[in-house]
């Protein structure tokens, strides 16, 4: 019987073309399935709780793996695979988990932190962290855009239909496959000086969503568009125009609840 | 008659060989000197208030050239030289100065803060950022030993003297050019989870003389040396022993005062 290890996983999402494997393998989930095998030697399949892009970063990211090997302990896992990993990638914390843990399946909520820097000139130690707008935004129309997602909703205009497999994320069990339904408990915009983030709390996100939701709420808050018509989207769950994807970089996966 | 402009930079010093003009030409001096060549059509040389070595970052250095061709507004070079610049340096404002000021020698003082990161694990997003010590270090010990630097003192155990020219530092102009005589105005420690950030206020630095004293303070902070050592060497004016010098991409110069 194998034994299952939960891991909490921090990256930089600047080097690595996103989480999910690759044939190049430059992706986060290769470089920690590459360093389990070096550790624990024998081939392992991590699963993470969601896929992330190329640039998108993640301050606590969750995945399991089964063992069949080397029961080390946690402390030993963490810092045999923290010695091989980059430094981009680090294994904050793992444990043992019971088989019926899925990173994916068990996950009953994410909180996702978007960063905008609002000002001409872009800090170079913010770069690659933050979209930078060197416009000015009203916060106003901003918070009261992202306060529109709360509840449950159609998302099908605020995001990607992956189709059977790729759709199946955290809060699709059970329900059918193609469903956009989401859920947004919460949401939280705080401004500090030229920087906003925007930090959502959902059962779950479709594949862009967090990117497309902050594209939208960012034309608004430029008098591109109402507050009304992003409403309008929500109720009628389809997009009425074209559709627009904050960039990569601004987007943080800061944790995953069980 | 040139017209003098005053420049204020900020840079990610991970992706640079310092700030002094070098051969291979990957130098922050060297890429602001191709800047200012492109927009401005002229050859020109780049003063900096003081040289940072390979890794190390600036929020504000201070920096003026001497323009003999076009006479652009602050803003229009600010905007020019910044869309040419890579985005790991950026101008964060410009201003026409007269030829009496220059940002070596009328520099009153300097501010430079040392970041470290006390704990087993380092954060993904904090590489090249810090100075990492896995290790817990006692911060009353830190604090204590940090705030020996205070006064007017002979800091010849804690910088390296580059001779003749390169001696020269802000402080150094009317007295004789080996001094190692500086005034440290004050010190400022501040902790915040496991991130310490250490800032010193002088009237001018010697070289390595920020990383000299936070290597000598994480010693002391860390039991491998007291805190009257410090003192001592302070006061003999040379160093007893070992010197340890901290790791560059922890430190950061903040402000240059005028």
């Amino acid at each position: 019987m194998p034994q299952r290890l939960k891991l909490i996983v921090a990256y930089n999402g600047t080097a690595f073309a996103g989480w999910q494997s690759q044939t190049h393998r430059n992706t986060v989930q290769d470089h920690l399935e590459r360093a389990f095998r070096h550790v624990g030697g024998e081939r392992v399949h991590i699963h993470g709780a969601g896929r992330t892009d190329a640039g998108v970063h993640a301050l606590g990211q969750s995945a399991h793996v089964d063992l069949s090997g080397r029961r080390f302990s946690p402390a030993r896992w963490t810092g045999a695979l923290n010695a091989l990993l980059p430094p981009a990638i680090r294994i904050l914390r793992c444990q043992y988990v019971t088989q019926d843990f899925h990173a994916r399946f068990s996950a009953k909520g994410k909180v996702y932190r978007y960063r905008i820097w609002s000002a001409p000139i872009l800090p170079p130690l913010e770069f690659g962290r933050v979209w930078h707008i060197p416009a000015s935004l009203d916060v106003d129309i901003l918070k009261a855009a992202a306060e529109k997602f709360i509840g449950t909703h159609d998302f099908a205009a605020f995001g990607v239909n992956r189709g059977k497999s790729a759709n199946r994320t955290d809060s699709s069990r059970g329900e059918p496959e193609a469903s956009n339904i989401r859920t947004i408990y919460s949401v939280r915009v705080q401004r500090k000086g030229p920087c906003l983030a925007i930090e959502f709390f959902g059962n779950g996100f479709l594949y862009k969503m967090v990117r497309l939701m902050i594209g939208t709420i960012v034309r608004a808050s430029l008098d591109k568009m109402t507050v009304a018509e992003i409403v309008r989207q929500l109720s009628l769950g389809q997009s009425t125009g074209a559709r627009f994807v904050a960039p990569a970089q601004g987007l943080f996966l800061v944790r995953v609840w069980y």
